[in-house]
């Protein structure tokens, strides 16, 4: 330890002593004011920003007991984020390895992040821990690799029942899995698709990553340095393809997920699927559902659709503008997709109008990759997994003041961009309270577009702007309810998803529904994001409502980071680890919401 | 630098000055009468290893000028191997930048290392220099990442030619291609297989690799680290199969390999392939055999063995021992695969027979992990490629020791081991000069098993062993020449593989054989590596006597590291770089010739 982290080192101590009589210390004199506690599972076996003093206290006494965190030591100076008022350090609870980091002010905290890593005793078996593969001796009834590959392939949901079942093999569905399978966790992926990477595969043709490949990295396989900085959707379906093979993950293919009643006595889900034809019931200890942030397509009921005489789709069957050379065609909506499938049909050489029904946040991608630069994970020396926790050092309700601040950045750098994209007509909006693309994916996960060039053809006139609502759909165009008409030979529905929420009241029930509420939203109480706050994303990686329902899904990054979190809290309840959960008290939430907003 | 690393300086800077003047420098005062200047292209565009202070001086009067080594410099002190007396350094020539390893005694060089690490201008395309993949901005005709991969996959062999033709889709192959890749060399890899992998994929079930993980590393896309210590063949041949396809490499399948003639006055090969029913002439600037250490299945030619009533192949035909319950299995020859399938053949419950014709090395595969725990491949910290360069500091002729030493430690741990395999019968080597299973390997890649188990069942009887010649093939098993009957349903010919100089001789033409000599082995004048000396691989990864032939083949960790070399010696050709080659003068070598078995 050096001179520099000398205050940092004796919160630690301060914190540790704290920690073992929790009804006696007095927390304010460890934590500011305005205080924030971020913990991954190592406190609260659960993923919980605590807010204020007052919050911290309650979970402390209501944990610590069962958590028993010890050896709170800290962590080597040489790491980034280290200097006289921030550290971090190491400790073990009960049940796993952590680490946590703190943020002083005045030597006392003002952010402290606290994450579980691993569980002691069920680490996964990798490093010093890998098998070895192979007995060095001859004996008759010897089964190789494969043949214990193939029994596994074959009995997985069948002679065996996987202790997990995960519904939905794209990457948010295959990196669980992989976590899964390191941990030893009997775990089956169901997928609609034929094959592993299709999600991506049959998506448009010219869909590429918005985010640099060092923001993407998969668990356990990096992508090699050569790969491109931005990749596209079939280049990443190989490689979800691959990444499923290698790491030896059990998925059906062509196989749906017609519903799910769970049997709370016995503790066991009743799933039926429909594999190629057949209906079988899996009967796995924990439901994942991982078919990404929300439900099926939403296609908005517009009367005189039946009448319409060209083609019409949902955004995601979108494969391509070839055949709309000379065509008239018409995208509803104003978000990535939406653009995205403009520019398509643009390069084909289509007559494109967008139907812009709201103002619609901008921000160029090129733009965005300077300030992605800047990240811990374009750093060399920093390893994925640490910028991930880096990133995770700044609660959801601190981050309103910095992504206002590169809203505005962006707002500055691409003044003219901006200027030119409202002459056009086009509706421009950096958030309801300036907090910009990040904050609206949080909150509704739309509402933004990630400019790779639909805002210069918009500009340039070469994709025509449409405002206003739909009056109907007529045989061969869209009438507006201001009375003009579009005509089209193409409708796109670029309307994005339904709520998660009414899937699973189709899977499951009305009232497993209603009782876990919204997925994904911070409770903002902004527009597709009610609240009262939660100051984390509602229901993602962490127990709901319905025990052994779990929601995995996210970008790349939350994918990655988040299915440690979600792999943890399935192997400690397959290794039945004791797993006490705090909640915190929605009341001493909701009653700092006004806030989230200012 | 610290003070330690002071005499290392000394000579690197005394060295330089050398470089400067050759003619007029005084060599024995920078290296030691016995000495060794072992260089993989870096002052030669050869792989060598200059033995003695003479070799050197001519080496370096002759290239010295064009090389024009400049900016040696003492690398980073906390690098392994690096004290008083050794220490790395950097330097760059007229093309390329290199790394240099000296090991002193008194203050001169006994071994000094100098490789080629990247041509400057032509560095891969990694990184920081790594594509940006997709253009920002609408345009149309923009192809796709998909659009481009698949006309390159359909053009290359046909509109356009590949510069370099790699014959062979093993690891060899695949590596070579995949390193050429990343130059942005257009390759194509032709393999007679139908899928990549299937070279693993189709040899016998009980195949797993010898080595542990941590040497088997691809170049690019390291193992994930739970992979086991052993590789199964069927995991090995998943891993090419997703290697290749994650590399993006252009692979013909199921295409054969009927001839080859070069064109020297245009620089070019005719190759004539066959590629599923079709032949094709493709018209390479370089050709690469990339089939492995040897040329085809040797079938020695016994009498009878038209007669014989049961079941006859080439070891590497074993598919497996399935069918073989209660049968009388005979198998010829004593070395890896016939001992890895005579306990396949156990397994399934067989009567086993080897015959051994000559006596055999064995080294019992648990011993070698504590070995290979110890070397720098093992240690945390150290790269793999960096660990092939502190590996290859050794020169072969210093390896006589060290493979000796160690030999005789094998000895004595595994005495009781070896006694009881004595005992059975089986005849026991540890190499002709006691040198071990290692430099068996590098002088005739034959002659040796590693243990994985046979060695038990032989020396408990489970499999019996016959000495002696084989008089003929008779209708119902093999007579030996005292007159003994082998009984027999199966005979499993484990006699090798013809030298590859008989395939190219087939391939390209007997004086192309007859100029290029032997493949493989350092010209140790033992049985099976006939002389004179030459210190190094024959003709692998380096030039040959052949314009525009190349070798590449070996084990995984040779098939990485040499593939680097053979990759930029290709990619400074493409690029028309100036690659004056220096070729030791064979007489100087070969004086020294008898010193090899001392």
């Amino acid at each position: 330890m050096t001179a520099k982290q000398g205050s940092v080192a004796r919160w630690i101590a301060d914190f540790a002593q704290a920690l073992r009589t929790p009804e006696q210390s007095a927390w304010d004199r460890l934590f500011m004011p305005e205080c924030y506690w971020r913990d991954f599972l190592a406190f609260t076996w659960n993923i919980v920003t605590l807010e204020g003093v007052t919050a911290i206290a309650a979970m402390v006494e209501e944990q610590a007991p069962a958590i028993a965190a010890t050896a709170l030591a800290p962590d080597d100076p040489a790491l980034p984020m280290t200097d006289e008022t921030q550290g971090w350090f190491t400790f073990e609870t009960a049940t796993a390895r952590c680490r946590g980091h703190v943020q002083l002010e005045d030597g006392r905290a003002r952010v402290l992040l606290t994450a579980m890593i691993e569980l002691v005793g069920h680490e996964e078996q990798a490093g010093a821990r890998r098998p070895v593969g192979v007995a060095h001796h001859a004996a008759k009834g010897r089964r190789t690799w494969l043949d214990q590959r193939q029994e596994e392939a074959r009995t997985l949901g069948y002679a065996e029942q996987p202790y997990c079942l995960i519904v939905g093999g794209g990457q948010n569905g295959l990196m669980l899995a992989a976590r899964l399978k390191r941990l030893s966790v009997p775990t089956l992926v169901i997928d609609g698709f034929e094959r592993p990477g299709d999600v991506w595969r049959k998506r448009y043709k010219s869909l590429y990553l918005h985010d640099p490949i060092y923001l993407d990295h998969f668990p356990y396989l990096p992508f090699p340095d050569h790969w491109p900085l931005y990749t596209s959707k079939d280049k990443m379906a190989d490689w979800l393809e691959a990444y499923a093979r290698v790491m030896e993950l059990n998925i059906w293919h062509e196989t749906l997920c017609a519903g799910a009643r769970y049997d709370a006595t016995a503790g066991v889900w009743e799933v039926t699927v429909e594999r190629s034809g057949e209906t079988r019931t899996l009967r796995p200890k924990h439901l994942v559902l991982a078919t990404g942030l929300s439900g099926a397509k939403h296609v908005p009921a517009i009367p005189g659709a039946d009448s319409f005489a060209g083609q019409q789709y949902h955004s995601s069957d979108h494969a391509g503008g070839k055949a709309m050379e000379g065509k008239n065609c018409v995208v509803i909506g104003a978000s990535n997709s939406a653009h995205d499938i403009c520019v398509d049909l643009w390069e084909n050489d289509a007559h494109v109008t967008m139907i812009q029904r709201s103002p619609t946040i901008v921000v160029r991608a090129e733009t965005m990759r300077t300030f992605s630069d800047a990240l811990p994970y374009a750093q060399p020396g920093i390893a994925t997994e640490f910028a991930d926790l880096m990133m995770a050092t700044t609660p959801f309700r601190m981050r309103y003041a910095t992504e206002r601040d590169m809203t505005d950045a962006l707002r500055q750098i691409d003044a003219d961009f901006y200027a030119r994209l409202e002459r056009s007509g086009f509706l421009l909006s950096h958030g309801v309270d300036g907090t910009g693309f990040l904050m609206a994916y949080h909150r509704r996960a739309s509402g933004y577009y990630i400019d790779v060039g639909a805002s210069d053809l918009i500009a340039r006139g070469e994709i025509a702007i449409c405002h206003g609502e739909i009056a109907a759909i007529e045989r061969d165009g869209i009438r507006m309810e201001d009375g003009s008409f579009l005509p089209a030979d193409l409708i796109v529905y670029a309307t994005g998803y339904r709520p998660m929420q009414e899937w699973v009241s189709e899977l499951i029930s009305a009232d497993v529904a209603r009782a876990i509420g919204p997925c994904w939203g911070l409770g903002s109480g902004t527009k597709g994001d009610p609240g009262p706050w939660e100051g984390e994303l509602r229901n993602m990686w962490k127990p709901t409502a319905q025990e052994a329902l779990w929601f995995q899904g996210g970008n790349l990054m939350q994918a990655r980071f988040h299915s440690l979190h979600l792999a943890l809290q399935i192997k400690a309840r397959c290794e039945r680890l004791a797993t006490p959960i705090h909640r915190p008290a929605p009341s001493s939430m909701a009653k700092r919401n006004e806030g989230a907003l200012t």
